[in-house]
């Protein structure tokens, strides 16, 4: 079994923690609303020091997104370690002008449905992690 | 590649997310701190459809739980479909009069740093979803 809040723990530089949001598909999104938390499970993609996500119209995640402040999570692991990077920083929903740019972040492919809207997060900060699992010490 | 946000999509019953739920140790939880989301990386149990985490004294994670709502998630996944289940409910810290019954729940083993503190997330709703994996459509 493998522990994320495991010791001894590495901080990683804000370029390896990109790196690794770089290296996967999958993350949550935290967002508050009505002081209440929210987490949706979405995939992304790394786009010029932002997370580039895409949603279909009408979807909690974009109402979600009338509290711009979120909080976003990406991790991976094997048997002998793991990282989580946490991305915190503001939300928009990109207008007119910025599809086509983010086009080319290819958050794809897609299901079966089409996702039409993209949201961006731009980060206030980021922080990463990287655990080596092992025994608790007595 | 692999999405989550995936259609089609299947909700799953509260009995299977719990066994889902199960099935894995690591999750992330969600809080909400002066209406500023926050999410930690965190191993986990099921514990009698409550989850149970263990944390170390003094963590950024035990000061979220001064507000008590959470949004938690856990997620799996293989080439042709994943799951995520969320659970919304209240997290408080373990009194010491319920540590016997925590010990029993195996958030285990542990890592080089003991961890001395238990939260439980009580759920006031669980949700899970199966994805197929698949092209967008045109």
């Amino acid at each position: 079994m493998t522990t994320f809040d495991a010791d001894p723990v590495d901080a990683l530089t804000d370029q390896d923690s990109w790196n690794l949001l770089g290296s996967v598909a999958l993350g949550r999104l935290a967002t508050s609303v009505a002081d209440r938390p929210e987490i949706f499970p979405v995939n992304f993609a790394v786009q010029q020091h932002t997370i580039l996500l895409r949603t279909a119209e009408g979807t909690k995640l974009l109402h979600a997104m009338l509290n711009e402040y979120v909080a976003f999570e990406a991790d991976g692991y094997n048997v002998e370690e793991g990282w989580s990077v946490i991305v915190k920083g503001r939300a928009y929903v990109l207008g007119a002008s910025e599809l086509v740019e983010a086009e080319r972040g290819q958050v794809l492919p897609w299901t079966t449905t089409v996702k039409d809207r993209f949201i961006r997060i731009v980060p206030i900060e980021i922080s990463g992690r990287r655990f080596r699992f092992g025994g608790e010490s007595e």
